[in-house]
């Protein structure tokens, strides 16, 4: 963990020489299996090794420099074959060209067998680490979406970025499941459905790798973080979780399943564990469950010092090389040490010692030259001028923008409080009205994205874009209520009154991984305080939510005329918020998880019927009872929708027939606007207890005040299926209700 | 669920004539089977069917009268072969002659096989349905004790006060695990280690069954509840749980297992399900592993309507006839139905259906049969004049007070305010400073133990204590803050600053199971609210937590001096929290739970490292931390202990000898004491990942100021087990650190 100091600076001329003048030959179809014949042990496992930035670089008042002496030793001496991510925060796109370059060019032109280099990173929600790309929302606001094909776009608009900058693996996206609200990565996932995470995920993954990533445009995606990453038993990140495997193949593995089907290239491993077994440990599920039953054939990577970790954290190796021994069994095919060259030295030392075969190893720097090979970094392995071109385009800001509308999702409305007007005095407040760290949470600029000053000047916090859309009527008072100041109760209370409306941004400040771990989802209380004292003034509070998780408002709704979560909603967050709330967009956002009411209640939507089970003593009545804060797939409009004519092809599905369900959804109001139409099933009756609805179709349709559509979803078994007690997936005979918002009908499987 | 009404009521004269004058043949060793062969279908469906009394009897204006129309039906129509609990609460022992020996009259005079009729009861903390009856600490209270000893005598006292009452057979104890705390029964259980749960358990159960359950003196005891009911995923009682198989052999199944092996007569199966299971319908819990593996040959019976709710709740089975073909698939023998006739009518349809088989129906019959056979009801089936005379000893209250007092856990003691001196002006206040019913909890007198006019005049509450024994020095103002009229600002204020102590007497309103539900363990907030304010007037505050479950007290500890855990502890509770306030007893409880610091971390001691993980973002260090309110074991005295001399018989430990650790302890203070010392092992590197802890062994000691004591605890391979992921235990070889408090070593298993 100790980081390498850096001493020798290179010339930036030395850097920029090599880009895009040199050609290795295209191995042939069995040029990899050559290349494996003729390297030397040293090599192959140079190329399982990924080490951190920080190993051949330093930053230099705040400038990356690559220091020659550490890459000689890293590239030719160890025979590294891939390096990733950043020091401390993003680099410009010419900073990245200087940090590749010459590491490509070093590889290409003094090792042995000009395997091609590869630069790894976590473009999560965009391509966070490169100065000048596009931020858009997290996956938990893409999944608020609940649209396809701008999900999929802001891939594509990722790769690309991320390839102008040299970089060709994508450690994203995010296939774990949500089903823990208090865990910090929460943000990250598309929420607690495994169907809108399937969907959500393919969606990324074919804007990252857009079916070819030796273009120029796209780059190979990682699927993560396989499995039960997303479930710690304490909400804490990498912490312990318990997972029957009945539940773990129910909700964790479509995900990981669908994306395989989908040919993505690569898989990152949960650093946690499962039932006490680490998974970098687990030979059954990285090897029995991903190879043999899915068919996975790319590269498994490890996640951040994991296999360390088996020896400090898990306790289930007693020497780091019994845990490279364990690791390389179950699986794993890269390591990322990352800071140094115990992983390499420990399994050179195994296969030595006959611990390990080396064809074993063979099998493993197969994938990763495939992969090379797959990305094209053998025809062309240095920077690809088409990628550079396509680096700045304005429709991707305006992808951006469309998204963070379409994430915003209203929660509350009470008496049309929103849309604001032009005509209302608006105080513009909050301890999040004007930081940028809150708009896009982890991942921004710097890991935990709280670092405001690596912001680029371009961007807006909600209280400038509030200034320049309509500075007549919007009031501020940095000194009342902000991130690094706190509350002026005087000031606040002064502004306050001077305003019709108050738009309070609130919710939870930046933060990522396991830096993020709270207690409990307690919103912060000097909020919850300043909320209360603003109510006094009798002045409708828009309470703007900024948060990557659920936080209990459950004390402050009240106080709230209008709630509205923004989620992290990235660069065009203030304005989505602000389009919003005056009206400009009609907002169209759906949860994709349950907004708990409690923090000690965390259920999904796909509980059992028994988990909403009430009993009163007196006159000893049971009922069935869920009340969260709001409910899953919730969000209001600016206009009405009725859903009307539901009818299904047939009343029985029969084998593997399918069976189309329509309905017609009308816009009532005086409003455009979008809605998502979500088709849910119940089994009424099943060997494995039901949920009590399990989401299987949705679809985002458009519709102008007063107009009409009928939507079709066609239905087959598959989507009334669920894993039963001998862990296989069966669709039982018998009937399942199936719901349209309140339409329903019943249909029979056969 | 609807309530049979009575109609008609027997003279007194009718219930007393059939006492103790009536004896049956004794069964042969094969007796039971030449009875079996000569019952009708219906006689042994009958057999299986349990119905609460509330279908053979009414409460008239608070006393119970049984309808002898309905008698008949029940048992000569029905055959039913058992009846179960009270209508509303509890009574005396005359009323349950008057009930109970009418029944075996009919019974033994009016059927065709004269099997006896066995009476079934929830004597959870003592007989809690028989008035004059002892009431002990609920059983997180008597594990709190440690004290096996005492334990056992509590179960050897309730046995014998329910025989008293003609009542053969008492469902408990509880041996599920309390690993959630937030369940509502979690004060029901001997808290979060397996180890104790099953220590305890074994104790209670002795004193239970006394080796001979025959004898007048004890009653058949009911493992419950079978298996997996103590860890809902939502806190709630009754919902599901997912547990993992190798957590279900490491955790919960060894208390059973242990009990099985004791040899106790029956087990309750758990109303919940596990991994989308009910217990109810689970072929492999109930006889794989319950009969086969374990080798259980008792009688096994469902809760309340449980077979129903497999249907109702579980939704497993579309008809009640699928559901009852479930249950008694899986493998249960007797079922509380308890209201109808529903299941003895279906299954005797399934029967005759030939779904089940007839040899099936009599495995179940013969269990039930051994058990009455067991019980002596063959041979005095009637009251029993031994048991009776047994009912009201001096020493049992003597008893009762022991274990409360032995119980009550000091948490905080700052400056040592505690213990009271006679000088001292106390205010006694708080919502139950002068109730009964937060003395008792659950299952007391009613089923929620709430009904506070239910309550013996004779019992006192922590008030009337302090009025008894420091008249003049005891200030009351029950004006000021009751549990009925809620807080008077002034009026306690003022008292308040007239006191020079303030005991508060604080926690949670009772309840029981399902009703007790709660969203998070956040503490009540008027009670917050009104601690801060005391707390203004500068004076000590002693908090005395009166509460099933550790209910979140982080905000409200600063501003208490003393706090006092004395959880539900029973009829003698106040005398014994003032025994402990003056120093008259010398505080010894041990917390039987993590006692937590937020609603939102649950965890118990026994985690893994991983879940103490901490990770700081500059400069990027990872530590360890683990900080709940109060740690599992932790318990303050008014006098020190010291540990020194740890000593092992050896460093290594080979195959299947043993290893005696030994540690002397010192009373260093000035008061005589008890002290539980307590052994635990760690594994330092394991294939499953280790707990940081586990207890092995502990021994309650008493010494007197300035005595030392050496303690030895042999330990063997199984001290060291775990199960694996094969799901079989095993102790691997290796070292294993050893700690008694502070006092540590290593030993190695070979």
């Amino acid at each position: 963990m100790n980081k390498k100091q850096l001493l020798w600076i290179l010339s930036i001329g030395t850097i920029v020489c090599g880009i895009s003048c040199t050609k290795t030959e295209k191995p042939a179809a069995d040029a990899i299996e050559k290349i494996i014949s003729e390297m030397s042990l040293e090599e192959k496992v140079g190329q399982m090794t990924n080490l951190t930035l920080a190993t051949i670089a330093n930053e230099v008042d705040s400038t990356v420099v690559v220091d020659t002496a550490k890459l000689n030793d890293v590239i030719l001496k160890h025979h590294v074959g891939s390096i990733q991510n950043v020091l401390t925060h993003a680099y410009t796109l010419n900073e990245w060209h200087s940090i590749i370059e010459p590491i490509q060019k070093l590889t290409l032109e003094k090792t042995r067998h000009k395997i091609p280099f590869l630069y790894c990173i976590d473009a999560v929600h965009g391509a966070n680490y490169v100065y000048g790309a596009t931020i858009f929302p997290h996956n938990i606001g893409l999944a608020a979406t609940r649209n396809r094909t701008l999900v999929k776009e802001a891939g594509a608009i990722t790769a690309v970025q991320t390839r102008a900058a040299g970089i060709r693996y994508n450690f994203a996206p995010v296939l774990d499941v949500g089903r823990n609200q208090l865990w910090s990565r929460f943000g990250e996932t598309f929420g607690e459905d495994t169907y809108i995470a399937t969907e959500m995920g393919l969606a990324s993954i074919r804007g990252f790798e857009g079916g070819d990533v030796s273009s120029p445009l796209h780059v190979a995606a990682c699927m993560k973080h396989f499995i039960g990453y997303s479930v710690p038993q304490n909400g804490k990140d990498r912490a312990p979780a318990y997972i029957p495997e009945i539940i773990l193949r129910e909700h964790f593995l479509p995900s990981f399943k669908a994306a395989v089907n989908e040919g993505t290239h690569t898989l990152m491993v949960n650093s946690g564990e499962i039932n006490g077994t680490p998974v970098h440990a687990s030979k059954y599920l990285l090897t029995d469950v991903l190879r043999t039953e899915l068919g996975f054939k790319g590269v498994v990577i490890t996640d951040w010092l994991d296999i360390l970790k088996l020896k400090e954290r898990h306790q289930v190796a007693e020497t780091h090389k019994d845990a490279v021994y364990l690791a390389v069994t179950a699986g794993i095919d890269m390591c990322i040490v990352p800071f140094d060259f115990s992983f390499t030295d420990d399994l050179i030392a195994l296969v030595k010692e006959g611990r390990i075969s080396e064809e074993r190893i063979n099998e493993s720097v197969r994938r990763i030259l495939q992969l090379k090979k797959d990305l094209g970094l053998f025809e062309h392995p240095y920077l690809e001028e088409q990628a550079v071109k396509a680096f700045s385009d304005q429709a991707y800001s305006n992808t951006a923008l469309q998204l963070a509308r379409e994430s915003v999702t209203l929660l509350k409305n009470e008496n049309g409080i929103l849309p604001l007007t032009d005509k209302q005095k608006i105080l513009v407040t909050g301890p999040f009205a004007n930081t940028l760290s809150e708009l896009h949470g982890a991942w921004s600029y710097s890991w935990q994205g709280n670092i405001e000053r690596l912001y680029p000047d371009t961007l807006n916090t909600i209280a400038e874009v509030f200034k320049k859309e309509t500075p007549a009527t919007s009031i501020f008072d940095l000194s009342a209520w902000t991130k690094s100041n706190g509350w002026n109760k005087g000031a606040l209370i002064k502004a306050a009154r001077a305003a019709d409306v108050l738009v309070v941004c609130a919710g939870e400040a930046a933060y990522a991984e396991t830096p993020g771990n709270i207690p409990d989802l307690a919103f912060d209380s000097v909020q919850v305080e300043v909320i209360k004292e603003l109510s006094k003034t009798g002045k409708p509070i828009v309470l703007v939510l900024l948060e990557g998780r659920p936080r209990i408002i459950r004390e402050i709704e009240p106080y709230c005329n209008a709630v509205v979560l923004a989620y992290w909603p990235g660069a065009q967050g203030a304005q989505a918020i602000y389009d919003v709330l005056y009206g400009r967009y009609n907002p169209s956002g759906k949860l994709p998880f349950t907004y708990p009411r409690y923090s000690g209640t965390l259920l999904t939507y796909d509980h059992k019927l028994l988990d909403e089970a009430v009993e009163i003593v007196e006159p000893y009545q049971y009922f069935y009872e869920f009340n969260p804060q709001y409910a899953f797939g919730y969000g209001l409009s600016y206009t009405t929708f009725s859903y009307s004519a539901l009818k299904i092809s047939s009343d029985t599905l029969v084998a593997n027939d399918s069976l189309t369900v329509s309905i017609t959804v009308t816009n009532t109001g005086k409003l455009d606007g979008q809605e998502v139409v979500e088709l849910y099933s119940r089994d009424l009756v099943a060997s494995i207890t039901p949920s009590v609805k399990r989401l299987r179709r949705f679809e985002k349709i458009a519709l102008h005040a007063g107009e009409s559509k009928t939507v079709d979803f066609v239905l087959t078994k598959a989507d009334l299926a669920f894993v039963g007690q001998d862990l296989k997936t069966v669709t039982e005979q018998g009937a399942f209700e199936i719901s349209i918002q309140k339409q329903k009908t019943t249909i029979y499987y056969k």
